[in-house]
């Protein structure tokens, strides 16, 4: 008696793996979590703060659906001042969480048979939000470096395309586009007449020198074919508090409303205190985080690399590496023989006691994505388990 | 470029008296808001404290898609106490507030084209989430006490039909349906092999000694054939916070929680802290604030029928009235004539500066909603200024 569209939808490919690791850490087994999508940093304290004074204020109501006018002006204060591109608050809206607002984009701007193409590795839910939106995933890989393939995207526009979903820097493999293949995009997108939807929500963690780039600030004409969505989450370490946001041409804002209105009502009203704070104030625990970031990112990559067998893309964005495994494929130790990344994941799960998602969650097969969302001290111990559960597969291989 | 989609959905119809309450207290008049659909008291003080604990440790990520244990357990526990009826904690999952509940289940229950009967009046989204479930709504007429029409819901069953949602206690009627009628349809929904979808988030605030019912509570059998959904919001003064809870099948649940890990993620880490506070607490605010609405009740129905050719039903839940206004139609007063409930409301809103809303809104025309979620003081007022513009209109009318 389930819907139809229930059996199209993938549950996330990541609770397999998550549901191991719950297990054995019931069995007092302790894993060293690289599977982590979030920050392991907490909420800054000011950010708290503003949120217990709303509390005290009795701010504990329903608001507008589109959020209150201050958020939305420090939202369009915070896109003028960090990504160059001006906003009026009519053109923001928000959701409980980034995830939220692409859903909502996209039932937005999709009619069935829509097509919206996304470049791949990709995060896994964007297909399915696609198909919930009854959409078609139009799936087009990224090149061998991770980068955007432009002319792969072009060839796959069609009659039926609405948009190109892109994420950068990168869920799954940390790439962070340039400027030079987003203005390829930009073009396309405004000679095509398609949107751009653009998941920001990893902008302030970029690394050597990169600098992260807004599709949307390279023209009006470009602005009004990009859908921005960004959110807290990420930034300021507040997952929990499920609050995102997206800027993009009113009508678009104005549509993302209706379905708003009708879905959820208003979203989480301290949290948007708590958002205008995080907005606002100190930036220095962000500065932080993205400085040990960096840190953590240079040490776990360089300790991949060394390992045999491992190659590890020059990641500089997010907090996550994407290695390449395939080099152990045909391996075995005991009774297990490696032929592919979940294979891989589930050994170095048993044999390393780390945790790791298969690059397959993410249409990266050969792959696994370590996040570095954990403290230097348990990725140096990781590291070193990991190397050592690698010497134990037969096969010595050469670099 | 909007989806086709947006253009069948509804916007709220409320939002137009609302923007005009808006527009006239920017202007400086004094609108007393009897349009409102949430309780006029603040969050009590015990369930902000536990936010704040929960702060202070750190509970700012993300959590389980379905919510934490403790508050799917202490949902249970009341529901078990309070409701009589017993479901385990995995047919149990949480929303953003009991509207994203309802659309995650009629996005769980309906493939394209089933059909859902909807009693009317009823709350306007049922017809628009039925829509974005690509469901048919199925309008089938209460009586004229507003009670079910348990005849007129039988003959509206079809090869189609997936389910019948209600609400109880009744927004925008105040009806509060009795156990009889209740068993009636639900052996319908037995026999028939379709869903009822109780909407019960009223389910505290019933008067002269009536007693809320939950459908699940009747058997086994009929469990199996509901999906009941609550929250927070209204029992609790928690609007702001976003907590609704479905209770249901486990493969209904299921499902929904497929969807929910790709629409939303999580729901905010806080508000689950504090619904647990409010489930597991003292219930002494919430017995205080249901005595207060009682009393309010009761002043509001008697003043509104006393006055000359308004007639209201005798409504015993929820927090709203919705008298008939029809023996009006046809007056006038300067260059207005009232041929409508529209009309009507506009015209409360300018002479007696009382914002109510049209009963066009939930397919009740003719009526008004008024909600009592406001102070005594302020209903006095409201109801003094609200005979004297009646008494501006021409004609009079016997009672």
């Amino acid at each position: 008696m389930i819907a139809e569209r229930v059996q199209k939808i993938q549950p996330s490919q990541t609770i397999e793996i998550t549901n191991k690791v719950t297990k054995l850490e019931q069995e007092g087994k302790p894993v060293i979590r690289f599977n982590i999508g979030e920050p392991d940093f907490g909420t800054p304290e000011h950010i708290c703060q503003a949120a217990k004074e709303a509390m005290d204020q009795g701010f504990t109501r329903y608001t507008a659906v589109m959020g209150i006018p201050e958020l939305r002006e420090a939202i369009c204060g915070k896109l003028k001042r960090e990504n160059h591109v001006e906003y009026d608050p009519d053109e923001v809206t928000i959701g409980a969480g980034a995830k939220q607002c692409i859903s909502t984009a996209l039932l937005a701007v999709c009619s069935p048979g829509d097509e919206v193409i996304i470049p791949y590795p990709c995060w896994v839910s964007y297909t399915e939000l696609v198909k919930l939106a009854e959409g078609v995933p139009v799936l087009v890989p990224c090149k061998e470096d991770f980068s955007l393939d432009i002319d792969a995207i072009r060839a796959a526009v069609t009659d039926h395309t609405r948009a190109v979903m892109i994420n950068t820097p990168n869920n799954p493999t940390g790439a962070v586009y340039d400027r030079e293949s987003l203005e390829e995009l930009a073009a396309l997108a405004v000679e095509k007449d398609i949107y751009i939807i653009s998941d920001e929500v990893y902008e302030k963690f970029v690394y050597n020198g990169r600098v992260h780039v807004s599709p949307s600030s390279f023209s009006e004409e470009v602005k009004e074919h990009t859908i921005l969505i960004s959110g807290m989450s990420k930034t300021y370490a507040m997952t929990g508090w499920r609050i995102g946001y997206t800027a993009a041409p009113k009508e678009i804002i104005r549509a993302m409303n209706v379905l708003q209105s009708q879905i959820v009502s208003s979203i989480q009203s301290l949290s948007q205190k708590a958002a205008i704070a995080a907005l606002t104030g100190t930036q220095e625990p962000l500065h932080e985080m993205a400085e040990e970031f960096e840190r953590r990112r240079n040490y776990m990559r360089e300790r991949l690399n060394q390992m045999p067998g491992i190659s590890c893309i020059n990641s500089e964005g997010a907090f996550y590496l994407l290695p390449d495994i395939t080099g152990y494929y045909g391996r075995s130790y005991g009774n297990v023989i490696i032929e592919n990344d979940l294979q891989m994941a589930e050994y170095l799960l048993d044999e390393a006691e780390i945790a790791v998602v298969p690059g397959s969650a993410f249409l990266a097969p050969g792959h696994l994505r370590f996040s570095y969302s954990n403290s230097m001290e348990q990725i140096k111990k990781g590291m070193d388990q990991m190397e050592k559960a690698l010497e134990k597969l037969s096969d010595t291989v050469g670099k």
